[in-house]
């Protein structure tokens, strides 16, 4: 049955069945807002927007999975400003003539990545539009830290990582050449793993500075060099390939390190801390702040693309 | 110059130039997530979808009217649970050949409706689409009250509209009809004039429902008469046929009270009171909650098109 079909309010009526609220969330859809705890009294918010055919294709990524990447990206802006996920709401435009079990199946996937953090979609709202697209917002809760910002690496931190670097990238290079295997790598670009938990946690350690790496790592770390006016010099030996990247890589004729260092969308954390902070297991070192400006790799400047830009 | 020549981040620079911090605005673009007071401990969220051609047309509206459209549709989703807006954010999807101007002109209109209430754009998203589409998340304080649901209302309340009805609804026919003027009816559908201040009254007033009209009021109330398990009775009589609307209506063929009781996007704020309640002077007497079903106009059902369905 399409969503035409179904018309606006049963469209709604069959996705809101699917969310059930999470603890943070005090009145859910169905009323003209949403309203979410904000224990903290300050709340963390931020936005992402999926277009088909441009973050997502439908003939890639089942509809589950595009709910778990858009959430996933969402929730991993929250996590690092060093907040515990809350809420999401959800802006759904859709052709009329989809079938309205793909949006259930989004919906799904987005409840099941929230439900990752104790988060539920709360609300949202949909409409009728030519091209499928997805805006999705986040709330977190900050926990009474301070917000982990990008401006404030000094020189002498230690740069450091949690989460993988290279998976979703990948995985789209070898979906992009007509490929469905090898699956680790294609599945990291359907469905990204977040480590959520680690951006509280560097919160509470006292990280000076931190990113999700959505764009890729040296494009991301860039951001966090210009805003602090330091220079990151990144260790290139700290980044293992792992055997099925490798093979991937060689398969496909591609530099693994390409993927590592500028294939953004594994929704990794990079985080800088003060020189003597012990990092818990989910964090390793991978580099340096210093004086200057701009990220080198072992001293010299990376030489590939160092990300992406949606209009070019 | 086009977006696709400024590029995303060059769009974004220029976009995020227009906004400035409002009171409630702890720390606005330019990071992962932004941060907004949420003094009450629960923050009030709500997402609004606009596409081109569907909930606006570029020849009918200027950009920054559309950005005032906009926010208004979400900040009064705020207001209708009796909540203050503090924030927006807004993720756009834009054509490649965008014009620059026209998304900085959309942000101006976004800032400045935000400002009538003391909100601020915050952050946001852009993406590339083939579809220009504009997906706006809200934010609200409630300031200690309880949020006045739609499932609130009780036999012998009474029924009150604060703001205006039909008006929009009048624009948008005389637009579709080719024309441009009265120039009243055509502003009311390009920017709606909402009474942000009139949720909060009503909440602290003890309202026992409310909603925002935006589908049109017979369809809006009936959404508090099945939660309420109530229906409505209006009185016609209630509802003044403003001349210039009365004119518009007799030169185009139309039913006036077609406009009034079914005609969207005005955003005026429907509440049931307590009888006894002493309605300050934004609000007016329209109607009667009673036992039953459904929404009548002086004891009879409603004729016309209740409302409006964003895929039929």
């Amino acid at each position: 049955m399409s969503v035409a079909e179904t018309g606006e309010f049963g469209l709604i009526r069959r996705i809101t069945a699917r969310f059930s609220g999470g603890p943070s969330c005090l009145l859910g859809p169905g009323d003209d807002a949403a309203v979410v705890a904000a224990p903290d009294g300050r709340v963390v918010v931020t936005t992402d927007v999926l277009v088909d055919g441009r973050h997502f294709r439908r003939d890639w990524s089942r509809p589950a999975d595009v709910g778990h990447r858009a959430a996933a990206a969402n929730l991993a802006d929250v996590a690092a400003m060093g907040a515990v996920p809350t809420a999401l709401v959800v802006a759904l435009c859709a052709p009329p003539d989809l079938d309205v079990g793909w949006a259930e199946q989004l919906a799904d996937g987005l409840a099941e990545e929230a439900a990752l953090v104790g988060a539920s979609v709360v609300g949202g709202d949909v409409s009728a539009s030519p091209t499928l697209t997805l805006a999705v917002t986040a709330l977190g809760d900050l926990c009474g830290e301070q917000p982990v910002l990008r401006g404030g690496a000094r020189p002498g931190d230690r740069v450091a990582l949690a989460g993988r670097l290279g998976y979703a990238a990948a995985g789209y290079t070898v979906l992009s050449r007509g490929f469905r295997s090898p699956k680790l790598l294609v599945d990291a670009y359907r469905r990204p793993v977040v480590p959520y938990q680690a951006g509280p946690e560097a919160a509470r350690l006292g990280a000076t500075a931190m990113i999700d790496i959505s764009d890729g790592l040296v494009a991301d770390l860039g951001h966090i060099a210009a805003a602090s006016t330091v220079g990151i010099d990144l260790v290139r030996d700290a980044f293992e390939v792992p055997d099925p990247m490798r093979d991937a890589a060689s398969a496909l004729g591609v530099d693994p390190y390409d993927w590592i260092l500028a294939g953004g969308d594994d929704h990794a954390l990079a985080a800088t801390f003060p020189d003597g902070v012990a990092l818990p297991p989910q964090w390793r070192a991978i580099g340096t702040v210093v004086e200057g400006s701009g990220v080198t790799v072992d001293g010299r400047p990376y030489a590939g693309r160092p990300g992406w830009d949606h209009f070019r």
